[in-house]
């Protein structure tokens, strides 16, 4: 994608440039516009008047009623300094006003302007984030802006998909159709100014911001800028003006990883553990058992500086005494001793570890110190590394794990974990091990991410036979623009769900347009991850229960359910629920609705969502679940079944298998399961069916948001791959 | 309260008659303006003009610029007639605008109007519900009013709590502070017109509706109505043109249940069973299990024209053999035989009964006529009816219950529900009674309610001195008038709980006013709820964790928790959760900060959130958690303490009973418990801790969605008295 034709790269330099000599730090709006209409994007009519004669002169070309405008490059609070006349009707008013403006303190001359009229206001910008880039943000505008904060982002530069979907995705999008007789909005003359900001934003440097507010809608459907202000990158010597984030971008410059690299962290031939502890209880203990106990296959050397057996296993008493040539090294000695150890291995030509100890940057300064030392060691020897500060990885088709949480025997599925915490390969898998009856691939803990980051984990998992699907923990992005380009192809083929951790506001910045105080680092974040096709999830649960469907369970073609419950209070407040999570609960096809009815006694009028108290009460629980849960799966209006399951022992526990045989003849029709009744049949039930592969959830509500999630994941899949 | 002085009322009464006499059907914007002025409504400065040069005189009186608006009772959409100029600065153009606005159709004079300046625009109004009555709206207004929908409301009369509480419950509040320039809007004005809206209102049977919009902020923060349309009530012979809801309001006339009348129900000493049957299985069989399994001790008698014997009871073949004067008929033949089996009954002297049949209004038009025979007996003969269509009550005190679904001994406890569905005496009892160890005192499952209603339902809790909470699900509010007057008193003495069910927007009505097309009925339920201290909950599973928290522990004092988490990402995530909920993680005391840095390894900095992880795994999880959740506790800063309990075999259980003895010791702090890692050693816990009166939540994100609902119940019950 370029950034605009050599005639508009032309015009705009020379704005620039004349700017750049004057010193200015932003356009006035008359030059705002002036390089605004050189990349097509509609201004006002108007134009500029060094007095205010010649602005009378100006009016009458315009034609009354005009606005006049003080103009001048430091006055970008022009309403504050009442330096805006509006509604004027004659030259006299003109001139009156005219003189006025111009003996405003930096007034450098008028701006005479057309009365836009309308009465939709939007606002349209780019800021320029030191991560994400420049950002187009797209929103409800005028006078209230900052009152609704009804707006979103997205990074530049922006396909004509990511710019509808940003106009689509306001709150206040109603404003966009027919609207106090006036025609709905010219979608496309928006989308093409969406797409005109996001090339200003990549194509100039010196341009920092960007704030069209109000663009109006003429009463045609037309939008126009009726107000702008291109604000100017700092020059040499004033960096101190512009906000930037404190945090540098270490990974920008490192090696890309090779498959290579992946096999030695994730499929190794040889591994140390330096740091072997013969104390049950002792990470360095518990990492040897873990290995063990997934009968890992490879060569398993062992450092202590005691010496003697663990586990069976002779250790080393120094780093020196290891073969030359082991793959991985897994360092988890004290923060201060890590990068010694490192050097160590290096010498014995280990260049991949997986360093588990904390005390790092995210304690103290004086771990941030030993960090930057590795961040050097890393650099100097190329090295490859997870962490520090993680509790390793998982990686079960190789057998093998880093990981310190005692977790015995990891069982395998085709689900991957990344995250920036350890719990994926600590208590929370643990919980995953002996509670939810599904499995994983590999797990990537990131921990403190000085070498791998989100980044090279997402890539590296794209290319992974093993993994069907990827669940993401992060609480910061560190390359929003990679990470964007490579989740963009990744999630084409591979669902790809994350959770934000820190998503709350952490105070605005100072800034002087609305579009960069309105860029809170949760709203780039939200507009990333849209425009990436990630389904971003609000609860930490979350990444267990959608972990468990993805392992378990198609992605549904679309988003209509089909539901059963032994409860009318239960159909409705769970349609309630689709309605809010944007799930249809559509009308069936007569002949399901006629064969509903038939297993039912009459008294009961039967549809979707399905009341199946009657039937279950009267023609027993196997016989009302199946029948009613098969015409839903054979409805081509639905995609996706939740029963809720009526146990108890009174009323009938059925055998499980003919769910089991359901999922078999409707594989591409996702099951979810859930229950009412009695605690020990639910749990039973769970028990027989989860190994078997059918997913089930101890609580109504819960395969709703899980379907609601894998739908957002299908329709990335399923998105045309144009620009 | 009165709704006005004598002197409002006869200027208010002089208005409307005129406007009678004329036959319109709304006031002029003149008169509507007139109308509010007599109740203290600040309106615009103006004057009515008959033609255009009285127009331009009285122009120059209020002040150029001014505005011209054509005046007329039909005139109700001025602006897309084009009837409104505005910024008119000179005779000459009033006069001309004066011609051609009085040339418009309907047009019967001039309003002329100081122009008002100011940034900020609401909208304020009053509409007339069938069921809830009059309804007073505030939210954000101007021409975006219906796009933005940031409006709330509240039935009539409202006091000045109510009236702020709904100013500050919309999302755009931010506007009401100091605003571009202006200063905050007089808040107690703002007050003073909703309350005085809510007066006309109450007041006026003629007015219908009021739409104020825009209630204009002057720029000294003063509001004024600019705009205003009073529509008047359709007159004899208009009916047709009123929007009403088509439901009767059955229950207004019915006399009062006495409490005479719940002993019958509740704590009857005799109860026969009509339609009891020999079949297991059936309904008629299944209560008298459940009447039994719960050692009523009452007399019991069983009819069933078969007579034999059924549980070891001998049946009366009829409803005559029974003997006089029995409590409580319990009436489970299908439902066109239930008029004559209540007729019997009522002949033997029994006036109260459960009728548990389904089949009735709920079902077809035949069902809807008995229904209707049922209603005439139950006034004829001054019944107490629970239904028909209901699974039947629970009165554990009285070990008693009438419900036909095999729920065994049901366990006694303080928290009572009210529900428009039989699940809480039906398969989600089973689950509370077998999964949650909590009990319930009564359970009132209303059904169709022809008789026995939510107001009649509460009302009796109010006073119950088994009942400590209230949970109720409906999913219509049959008499919103009585229910929020009974159920502000009752939110004094006992946390209430609702959910809605049937909360999605059933479409708009057509209507003339703004306020009118936005009262939807979830706009009303949703205001009537806050109105009357009633803490909504968004899901049925709260319906159980909510019951859980209410029936073991306290209130919270505030919204201030503590949490501890072996993990980072965990008190992240649960961090951003609190935020989300109106939760406050506070700083503790820097004796607790010390006091918990003791506790850990010196290389985690501990605070509230507590990361636990280094001192449970260094440690022991006994000690990290019993002293981290102690010095929580101790902390005067902490009104709630949620631990994330790490339990796995290999990091160790520790014995619970540290956690009895900290809720012992801080009895007025509630705890709620959670978990991570291993799935049976959870179960077990919960199982140890539950019956001990320990509440604890399978997921993370439980206890702080639990808390959020406790925390509004006790700001309900804290709630000043003032009107």
């Amino acid at each position: 994608m370029t950034s605009g034709t050599d005639h508009q790269q032309q015009e705009v330099r020379a704005i620039l440039s004349k700017a750049r000599e004057r010193r200015q730090r932003a356009l006035n709006e008359f030059e705002s516009k002036k390089l605004l209409a050189a990349y097509g994007i509609p201004v006002s009519r108007e134009s500029f008047a060094s007095s205010a004669d010649e602005a009378s002169g100006q009016a009458k070309a315009i034609g009354y009623p005009v606005a006049l405008k003080a103009c001048g490059a430091d006055l970008t609070h022009k309403t504050e300094l009442n330096g805006v006349s509006l509604n004027l009707r004659n030259a006299k008013e003109v001139r009156k006003e005219g003189e006025r403006l111009l003996s405003l303190e930096g007034c450098e001359g008028l701006l005479v302007q057309e009365m836009v009229k309308g009465h939709r206001e939007l606002v349209v910008g780019m800021t320029k984030d030191a991560r994400f880039g420049p950002c187009i943000m797209f929103g409800l505008g005028g006078t209230l802006t900052e009152v609704l904060k009804d707006v979103v982002f997205r990074m530049a530069p922006l396909t004509p998909k990511d710019a509808l979907e940003m106009i689509e995705e306001i709150r206040g999008k109603k404003i966009l159709e027919s609207f106090r007789g006036e025609p709905p909005v010219d979608m496309n003359r928006l989308i093409q100014i969406l797409i005109a900001l996001g090339k200003i934003g990549t194509g100039y440097e010196e341009v920092s911001q960007i704030d069209i507010n109000p663009l109006k809608i003429r009463p045609d459907g037309q939008p126009v800028a009726v107000d702008a202000l291109v604000v100017l990158s700092a020059q040499a010597g004033e960096r101190a003006a512009q906000p930037e984030r404190a945090e540098p971008i270490e990974s920008e410059s490192r090696r890309p990883k090779t498959g290579e690299d992946w096999k030695r962290l994730f499929e190794p031939r040889s591994v140390a553990v330096v740091g072997a502890s013969s104390v049950p209880g002792k990470p360095g203990y518990d990492v040897i058992r873990n290995i063990l106990a997934n009968q890992y296959e490879g060569g398993l050397y062992l450092v202590n500086p005691k010496g003697g057996e663990i586990l069976g296993l002779q250790a080393h008493r120094t780093i020196g005494d290891l073969p030359d040539g082991i793959d991985l090294g897994i360092i988890i000695v004290s923060a201060d001793k890590s990068p010694q150890a490192v050097r160590e291995c290096v010498a014995k030509g280990i260049r991949h570890f997986v360093m588990a100890a904390g005390g790092f940057a995210e304690y103290d300064q004086g771990g941030a110190e030993i960090q930057k030392e590795l961040v050097n060691i890393i650099q100097e020897k190329d090295l490859h590394v997870l962490g520090p500060n993680t509790s390793g990885n998982v990686s079960t088709p190789h057998k093998f794990t880093s990981t310190f949480f005692p977790l015995g025997k990891i069982r395998r599925g085709n689900i991957s974990y990344i995250a920036q915490t350890g719990n994926f390969a600590t208590h929370t898998m643990k919980y995953i091990l002996s509670g939810e009856h599904f499995g994983v691939a590999r797990v990537i803990g990131l921990g403190n991410a000085i070498d791998t980051d989100e980044c090279d984990a997402l890539e590296y998992l794209e290319n992974d036979p093993e993994t069907k699907s990827i669940l993401m923990y992060l609480e910061h992005v560190k390359r929003p623009k990679r990470f964007l380009e490579s989740a963009q192809r990744v999630t084409l083929k591979k669902p790809v769900v994350m959770l934000k951790g820190g998503a709350t506001e952490a105070g605005k910045k100072a800034a002087v347009a609305h579009t960069a105080s309105m860029a809170l680092e949760d709203h780039l974040v939200d507009g990333l991850l849209k425009q990436a096709g990630i389904a971003r999830i609000p609860e930490y649960t979350q990444l267990v229960h959608v972990g468990k469907a993805l392992a378990m369970s198609p992605l549904p073609k679309d988003n209509r359910v089909g539901f059963l419950a032994p409860s009318g209070a239960m159909l409705v407040v769970l349609s309630d629920l689709c309605t809010r999570l944007g799930l249809d609960v559509p009308v069936l096809q007569p002949e399901s609705v006629q064969r509903l009815q038939e297993i039912s006694p009459p008294f009961i009028l039967m549809r979707n969502p399905v009341d199946i108290w009657a039937s279950a009460t009267t023609k027993g629980i196997e016989y009302a679940y199946r029948e009613g849960m098969e015409i839903l799966l054979k409805d081509p209006n639905i995609d996706a079944v939740v029963p809720i399951l009526l146990l108890t022992k009174d009323t009938g526990i059925p055998s499980y298998d003919f769910i089991i045989e359901l999922t078999k003849r409707y594989p591409e029709k996702p099951i979810l399961l859930t229950f009412t009744g009695e605690a020990e049949c639910i749990g039973e039930c769970k028990s027989y069916l989860e190994p078997l592969g059918v997913p089930t959830f101890a609580e109504i509500e819960q395969p709703f948001h899980v379907l609601s999630v894998l739908n957002r994941c299908r329709k990335a899949m399923d998105r045309p791959l144009l620009k």
